[in-house]
């Protein structure tokens, strides 16, 4: 619960007044959809229930049914908070960056720090989302890919930015950059939670540092053991 | 139904003599299995029920049944067919490659195939089951994560064959390059089920080609141009 509580106050602190109070209320809706999302990247976005939910959040299943009238406004809501959650964790510190080339490594690095730190013990909530609703055709599937398209074209950006300031070179593909550092995120996610080691994250920031690097402009290299 | 003969056929002519004719049971449950991955790849592991299965195969539940007397026989069951059709489609083609490069080269572009070519509907049968069941302690956990490490073991071994060959340099840390040609076909896989679109499959080609040249030794490069 503390870990809610901090997410969810450095989000709406961009949205509403700093000093408003949450009702009893939206306190709980909040908290219940932290313990949905969390429990769909163990049980699957298909896999939450009101019964299961009730039990993970220690609530009754009519405490829970007061807020979500459907199994499908839950799941629509889930996905939604953990947006917010994506935000507060990776987007937003990333956008924080004074250039493009230091958000390029930002987003991949706040990522792969959000599976880390254990957000959601199945590590990032739209790998498994898009994952498990990819090939169905559903408004769920729709905002996974909506969720997956927005993360590409923030990498793209910052690619874009990094050309137009100099210090990425003209010739990359910003397109092909950013599907290739999701590549070693996604796999980095899925051996972390398979596994637990830290070597998967080790491997990851290894072939973010030398994919950037390659197509660094001379004057952005910092030395030439950097590089190599 | 014609894809599963081919598949099974291909496999099973390695264990077995090849005229001898299986079964109808033999057959069926074949049959149902090869189903049962279809559609664990758009469902989910978990989302595999008798009854829908049943539906799936145009079969009577009572019929089904009879194969598998639980959900969780049916699932390791699945799961195994689907090992199977890994190796037909994926690791059979590429252990008859003469060299450890080429063995490098064609373990991801066989993988690349059998996801474009739709195998499952919703792509790679063990990306599906891992990322549904990484964050579990389950029988299906522990298979997913064996076939991950078999999966990342042939690569390595290949990549370490290339450099006992001369073919690839002997700076390269094999698990690193398996690590990062698994995440290209990772998300190229999941890019490709989410939209349907091959620009994932060239971005992963490009992706790997570049990947694997980046490390070759001097003379097993063509010419200057394919290593820019």
């Amino acid at each position: 619960l503390a870990r809610t509580i901090v997410l969810t106050s450095g989000h709406t602190s961009n949205t509403q007044p700093p000093r408003r109070r949450r009702s009893d209320g939206e306190a709980t809706r909040e908290f219940i959809l932290q313990s949905a999302a969390r429990l769909a990247t163990v049980d699957g976005i298909d896999g939450l229930s009101i019964g299961r939910l009730a039990e993970a959040c220690g609530m009754s299943k009519s405490g829970v049914f007061a807020h979500f009238g459907s199994k499908e406004e839950l799941q629509l809501a889930t996905v939604e908070r953990a947006g917010e959650i994506f935000s507060v964790w990776v987007l937003d510190p990333a956008a924080a960056a004074t250039s493009g080339l230091d958000r390029l490594r930002a987003l991949p690095e706040r990522y792969l720090v959000h599976v880390e730190q254990g957000v959601y013990p199945g590590g990032c909530f739209f790998a498994s989302l898009a994952t498990e609703v990819a090939a169905r055709r559903s408004p769920l599937r729709d905002l996974a890919a909506d969720a997956l398209a927005g993360w590409l074209g923030a990498l793209e950006q910052a690619a874009r930015d990094a050309q137009a300031e100099g210090a990425l070179s003209g010739d990359e593909d910003p397109q092909q950059l950013a599907f290739e550092l999701d590549g070693f995120l996604l796999v980095a996610n899925l051996q972390f939670v398979l596994s637990g080691e830290a070597a998967a994250m080790t491997r990851a920031r290894r072939a973010i540092d030398r994919r950037i690097a390659s197509v660094l402009m001379a004057t952005n290299l910092p030395s030439a053991e950097d590089r190599a």
